[in-house]
């Protein structure tokens, strides 16, 4: 899993069946040292995440399961709002 | 999944019999602030898209459920056609 | 998928069994505007591409359904020859 | 698989329910002559590894089955405690 | 699949259950023109690879299919020693 921000939302009214009832935001993913990645990704959204949140996020089939619809076409998903981290790097 | 733009065209008459009948397409991936990234992909469209449209990308296995053939050898689909895009990043 | 040239040819006498009786190539994957990706990839062919030719390539999962082989070790598939792109990138 | 370095925690209360009693710690991969990447990953632990630890990373559906509950979100596992590696990089 | 050299051993005695048994090799991914990534890959070797041979390089769900246990939390295999590389690259 990687660890995102999340920055925006996005709508799509014309969209896959199963993508209905799905939120999905943007996210960028950080780097380490709180800088970001430029790349945009867009995420399902199933814990009820936020603007400026810190996420965790994961790729591929492990999305899939996260929303539980196996047939959904989605390959990223927002799986925990994260409280704290701490980073021990000697 | 991912933002694109639909760049162009492509045609193969070779090809794996479970590609038959899928409209293909060229695109390249948003990255944020409008760049984009350089590099074209190929992918099947289920929702309509045309020259110009910002579309929502799934990557791999998602790619197969949403054109509604598990056994087509594609990686990559476009789910939806984007109406519109909020970044809300400080 | 991606769109490649193919580069070459690969040997390997020693392998999977499930490699057997399959085509390699070696090709690498075409950028925006004819520039190549240095790398090189090899690939299953399934449609009977030759050296200099542009072609359609999956990967992941996608590749093996390709194969028509679901155990073939295979994450790299040739899927079609490319008779012509259209690029209207504005 | 890639090889990691263990270099922190993270704690996320509001996730999603198959995450829950997986202990999840942040690495960062090792590339070649003991460098790091510079992206931070998140990754389950089924092996009690702890703060520094080089350890054996798989990612994908992977990681999954590492856990042992093919219906969590999970693509990033760590695996194996590294105790010795020997480079013969002529 | 991707060209790879095999650079060196690695050893992990703590461990997922899945991977006793199983041969693991550390390699480098070699790009055109004979230069290598520097990033190591830890891959399982099912055809017998030494220090330096060139292999073939199978990753994602494929890896699995090759090591013949399809719950082994294994993302990269080799699947063939190479012979010989013919590359026509006009």
């Amino acid at each position: 899993m990687e660890i995102g921000r999340v920055v925006g939302n996005i709508w799509a009214t014309k969209k896959d069946v199963n993508l209905n009832g799905q939120k999905l935001l943007v996210l960028k993913i950080i780097k380490a040292h709180e800088e970001e990645r430029e790349d945009y990704l867009v995420a399902a959204d199933i814990v009820g995440a936020g603007a400026g949140d810190l996420v965790l996020v994961s790729h591929g089939s492990a999305a899939r399961y996260a929303v539980g619809n196996a047939k959904a076409p989605i390959d990223t998903a927002i799986v925990g709002i994260i409280d704290s981290i701490e980073i021990d790097d000697k």
